[in-house]
């Protein structure tokens, strides 16, 4: 179903090219200031249009709030956001109607909904629907803020370029704004240029890059999570494998554990300054699925865009037959500079929805 | 929450010293034949015990049917299901009760839940639960089997020594019920003896070893799962956070397709035999959240075990000092070989929810 | 939580003085005709202006569909939809904003959302927010329509005058054709006349009338619902405990019950013409919480509008006094009349969600 | 799905000639003292066998606890609980085995479990399913008194003998303490003993009787509950036709509001001590789905038990022709005196999950 959360739901809806598309946010809890200024910010990060290798295609990205927000505040009740379609040029999409586009939910749609989905622009699959979660999870982030919790996402690696990792034990708070300001999100910015490089020499090939996001969130106090099965880890990850193209996540050492001894991969816990911490941060903020106080780090892969100018084998289901397809237009050659502020205020939601969660421990 | 599944739930209960262990399984369809002897096999192949590197702690895991079933076949009730736990030395934990092991649920459980919880052998957090989780997951296993739906998997790694990948393209049926026959399931034997040997080895040094286990499901179906926010990847992620000491999971080709070009990455489309496949399977069976007829594919890493011999620095909160914990007892240094029946029934679970779920995509 | 529904989710939004009100239907069936002309019949009949006594305002009730819907057919995605707020006095309300009013949700929504909430009209708990509640529910009134399955009601009683009841065993397609066509539902078209006047004379006494709505499913097959928790029963109850003002539920025979002897109240069972039947239908076509195959019926009482025009009692919060509360301008003096439609489609909307719940059944 | 509660979750299990029958409640808060003894007398009220009326048959209802308890507190973990069945004849059932009660969920069960399901002695739909609902409701209440929240109900009506109704007002402590210890729970002993009468005189006539309960719970604050989809109206009414053999609710002055004037059924407000309360309490304490402060006060009406001694027209699915069904051995001439303690101890149960509810109101 399309709707995600315990305490805090979300519900998306919408197509690429249809009037609209938006969401539901249900369980806010009431009387918390809306940041307009700061949820579009974060949703101009995630709009197209920002960097040469982009497409065309200028989406505006802006949000109208329908309900759930009076004079600037939440009102508990349900908060409806619609963002308008503008701009889609529908008739791209008409010859291709038939044509299956390998990487994509072209097929596995036709097969759930039975041809009567919408597929122009990837309809309700297009990476266009991340736009109401960045609109949800840019509210989360910024009611967090307000609790001391941040959270901030950079380019990990794009291709073969490998940003800097985040300190797992915690992060200045200038790192995580500046962040925020840059228009391409790395710690070191050499990197960012070589995959800036990486990226552009891709789309001159007609050929695409994959990379990875990492996370971190700071300020989560111990125990929010559950063992079974709302862990904070199967939380997140169920949110992350919502957005388009994520194909893998670890949290601390992740897929580095398979390879480490106990020993190296321990997190001795210490009393500090009348605190609780680890000396280490190897798990990434979680045992047992309940946040230990520490920075929550985690790690996601992107595959490379599916839609690339070569030429691919694929099938016509008009004639049941193969074919050959070649997409004309111009695409993103690489999304994971846009998909750093998705991954970033998608936790936010999950962290709030946890936060809410909660409250239940006790009567 | 303890309850996971959508048309198929599952509820999880007991402490790993309290009287029993069980779970409740809502949602099975009538009329389908409880395979108890399969269940028996694969409950097996995760207790304790078998291997010479384990713990002394002998657990029998013998299940008892409590309703739901009746003269051997589903009646479309809650099947509730008990272990009985046996043989425990609560004693050997009562000094430890205030000393947090680091790695553990110790300190975070104390936190969620007040210090009411029963901390004995990790208590609700111990992998001791994964028995139950066995058990429903066997039963969907057998189920989807008559579906001809078959989901196996094999130790990947542990420590430094890889067993050979999965066939992306499919696995041949000798190879799937070879593996569950094996004491050590591996594709290499010759890897499985290299992970024996570093096992010993890290046993020896009082260390332990992380590992990774990767699964396969034949036979899915095109049209299982959803876009947003139940997509396949988001459906087996959120089980496979629920099991103690996973700490990533990738699909296909996962976090290597972070470094690869777009053109390296299709899964070109066609028909074959009037049917529709992918000719090379990158993307593990999944596009857009929904399984695309190939073969799902995913890997789980796994932590190395958090107890081991050495003294690791710690904090005792009963009295809110810092102190050196020394554990004694034999504990397993590598969980990964009984991992591998864990993932592949939590996975059937998974596979099964989803296949009453897409019964609701007609009328 | 604002949402509904097990297989079929019903969530609703929007504010009385918002910019609109609206719902996002998520698991409709793909390719489902969307029948535009009965939606919008059913929500002329429950949208207010149509009567004498009636308040001025006139709200128009037109619907948008913003996704979800392709050339006419549900897609399988979620439906959103909204309904334009227009001329509303917002005003008005302002000087009662402090001042609560006896038998409406002002102090309870107070006290729930701690005043954040817009209260202007009601806000979220406004009457007007079972206009996306008819939208839902005639569309999937409509979808049943064509499964064979009729639902439809009429006002039981208003005051004392009470209309003829249903024949529990069926009703003639043209009687519940010509339901739906009348201004005002009822069998007897002389008991309507009496309702009529009675309302007539509430309102000239600035009183109001309570009520009741009986609704009939004709044509659900037997097993649909469940024992626990999710009976039928519970289903449609907890539905309409959602539309405004309704205090009481009863299935078949009801409260009538209470005072039978078993001897009357038995339902005999037989098979006619190769169908199972019972010979009488005290049980309202539900035993054990699951459909028996013949008629569903049940009964919702209506307390009288809490807006009256004489002076009342109550509490000022912003001065935390007693007042006295003379309510000005045009009030309802009874919602009976509109309130049938409401039923019958939520009853709808209960329905196909068993229908879809009902698949699961099966693998 | 046999689960309920959104804060508080609920699963039912077993079948009434199976090994146990028993529950998990999960979201229980730790630390919550478990009043074993109190459940253990709200467990025998349910019980058959104490009044000279009841069949011969003697439950135990001896419950024993099996996860999620330590030291007689809650751990926050899930409570599971079995309940032992005991001295079943089986044997009764295999005669009638495809001949269908009349009135009982026999066919309507073979439909939705397609005769797979235990139909000896009602299986899953037995009233012997109320047993581990009555368990979980007495924790939940005993936890509720210690928050200053009572809850009680008495026999309202047995046939056509009323008791007094509760003052909608409040109820002195005195009363509902002593409506727990009697043996028949009413507020008029005489009309109490024109009940046992009344039952003593169906039974001599091989026939039944319907009746009654009146529920009321004081000390709930006001806020809890929601207007859409989960007022407590809603709440309370799902729980509530989850007992077998109920088949109407209301709150309040419930079917008495359809004629009723608003004059009439105001409830004013005012400041009162400090408090605020109604003057009168018509809408039995729950206004727009939300607690007001006041008493909640609700009825459900109860079916004359469906096993009657005098010969009923019915069906044998076994060889699809009517028959003449004459039931045997001794049945229960009504199960209102039982159903009381069910009706309390449910309605607890519901009122403690919207205590927890309550907490994500605010973060």
């Amino acid at each position: 179903m399309n709707t995600i959360g315990q305490s805090l739901n979300l519900t998306i809806f919408g197509e690429s090219h249809g009037p609209v598309i938006g969401c539901v946010i249900d369980g806010l809890p009431a009387g918390e200031s809306v940041d307009t200024e700061f949820i579009e910010k974060q949703m101009k990060r995630r709009a197209p249009g920002r960097f040469p290798w982009e497409t065309a295609r200028k989406e505006e990205d802006q949000f109208e709030i329908l309900s759930g927000v009076l004079n600037g505040r939440t009102e508990g009740t349900p908060l409806a956001a619609v963002i308008f379609n503008r701009g889609q040029h529908s008739k791209d999409y008409d010859k291709t109607r038939f044509i299956m586009r390998p990487g994509h939910a072209d097929y596995t749609g036709n097969i759930k909904y039975g041809g009567w989905e919408d597929s122009r622009g990837g309809g309700h699959f297009s990476g266009r629907l991340t736009a109401p979660l960045v609109f949800a999870g840019a509210l989360a982030q910024s009611i967090l803020a307000k609790q001391g919790i941040h959270i901030s996402a950079h380019i990990l690696q794009v291709g073969s370029v490998l940003d800097t990792s985040y300190d797992p034990m915690g992060m200045d708070p200038s790192v995580w704004n500046k962040l925020r300001e840059k228009d391409f999100p790395v710690l070191s910015d050499e990197a960012g240029q070589a995959m800036k490089d990486a990226i552009a020499q891709a789309k001159r090939k007609k050929d695409s890059l994959g990379g990875a996001v990492e996370c971190m969130a700071e300020g989560v106090p111990a125990g929010w999570g559950s063992p079974f099965f709302d862990s904070l880890e199967s939380s997140l990850a169920h949110m992350m494998f919502s957005i388009p193209a994520v194909k893998g996540i670890s949290f601390g050492d992740g897929f580095d554990f398979a390879s480490m001894r106990g020993k190296d991969a321990m997190d001795p816990l210490a009393y500090q300054d009348g605190r609780v911490v680890t000396e280490a941060n190897h798990n990434g903020g979680i045992n047992g699925g309940i946040s230990n106080g520490m920075p929550i780090l985690f790690r996601t892969a992107f595959k490379p865009v599916a839609s690339i100018g070569m030429p691919q084998q694929t099938i016509d289901i008009s004639e049941h037959k193969n074919t050959v397809l070649t997409l004309e237009g111009r695409h993103d050659p690489c999304i994971v500079p846009r998909a750093a502020v998705v991954v970033e205020t998608a936790a936010a939601f999950v962290l709030l929805d946890a936060a809410l969660e909660r409250k239940r421990d006790r009567l």
